[in-house]
């Protein structure tokens, strides 16, 4: 019974998001169907991160275990046909240990968020960044961001629908960088809470725009409440990037 | 009665083309109605590349006039704002000598032509590169676009459609680079022949595939007959970055 892990590009315009839900596709569903189509095993698939409706993936990753042995070529290959015509995209699969948790076992997820901070609408871009018509000081949020690097409590920092136990994580990396009009956000952690990344960006992007101070940030992190942090970024400038492991599950 | 001259981002996928066709929606008629609808004018959008169905816009120039006195921002923002839906930008607007022509006086056209080089299909990046499962060997594709640069007859590079008094042309880049699973030419030219950039391409993708000699591309060339040249990359792959004026015409 051999455990598959794959690595998936998704566009998360069309989804609900990663996990199956009642109310909609989830790139979760349209993986279990594929797989379902190609083998006929109804499977369970788990993944790394499980992004929110409109969040896109360039490096997510996924387990799952069939009865049948299957080459990973062949995996990939037939998964993929049968994704047809979802914008989802097998770029890897791997035979893993049969005991790799693709979100147990994660000790890493990095993610961008990227602004396009330009007056006029998006055209090529449309749906893959957030669009924000007023200048921008990145240098400000890149400052303001420093703040929250770090172990913390980030109750300020999660929506109130976040089932984690525990509000405490650490930051390791939470970069912002101007090229030219865009200002990309760099964030890194084991893990994150539900909407965290998004909230950070919608706090610095306050700091960006002059509305607040940076100190305005380390406040909003005391607080504790997510009434004193600013709004959510909206998810079409998220991307999931890439997932890491300990060298000995990264591969079998 | 001033004349405006804009610079344009657009996804090609939902057009026929930039020009004004019977049979579906063009970038030029879209422009065109936008302006109607913003001040009531029927004008003629003139541009600096008639770009084919489904090919991409990131600097897009064209020019046109109005009757009534508008400033720029403002002929920006209001035809951004009747072009909605449409995945068409008005990046900026500027006031133009009365006599610049966004085709005619242009002395440089930029492309990129975006391959994606691996066996997976796209998600994020459909329909913004053409993807080539086999193995690309991008320095021989390099090699082989040196046979291309210059002056030379390109009549086995342009359509049998392609209206040109003359198959003539300077070719002045045409660089082959491999950045991670993408190879990206760049193509530059005081002008191109139609479906010049994509048949070049198309030719090179032979080479880069082990199929045709670096040398064969020069044999190509020197036949002066579409049939000896390569296949024609579809559109999807092309985008127009930008287009160049002397400085005396590159702002009022």
């Amino acid at each position: 019974m051999p455990r598959f892990r794959m690595l998936l590009e998704y566009d998360g315009e069309p989804f609900v998001g990663w996990q199956r839900q009642d109310n909609g596709p989830s790139v979760q569903a349209a993986l279990e169907d594929a797989i379902d189509g190609f083998c006929g095993e109804s499977v369970a698939v788990t993944a790394a991160g499980r992004t929110d409706a409109g969040v896109h993936a360039l490096g997510q990753v996924c387990h799952f275990d069939l009865v049948r042995d299957a080459t990973p070529n062949t995996v990939r290959d037939a998964v993929n046909a049968h994704l047809r015509p979802a914008p989802i995209a097998v770029v890897e699969a791997v035979v893993a240990d049969p005991d790799f948790h693709a979100r147990f076992d994660a000790i890493r997820r990095r993610y961008i968020y990227r602004i396009v901070n330009r007056r006029a609408p998006l055209a090529l871009d449309c749906g893959h960044a957030w669009r924000v018509p007023q200048p921008l000081d990145a240098e400000a949020m890149a400052e303001g961001a420093k703040a929250l690097l770090g172990y913390h409590d980030f109750s300020s920092f999660r929506t109130r629908q976040c089932q984690a136990k525990s509000p405490e994580k650490t930051l390791d990396r939470l970069d912002v960088q101007r090229l030219g009009e865009s200002v990309e956000v760099r964030a890194e952690a084991r893990s994150f809470l539900h909407h965290q990344v998004r909230i950070m960006v919608g706090t610095l992007a306050q700091v960006g725009l002059g509305k607040w101070r940076r100190r305005d940030v380390a406040c909003a992190l005391a607080a504790k409440d997510r009434a004193a942090a600013g709004p959510t970024a909206p998810p079409e400038g998220l991307c999931l990037m890439g997932v890491d492991y300990p060298p000995r599950k990264a591969a079998r």
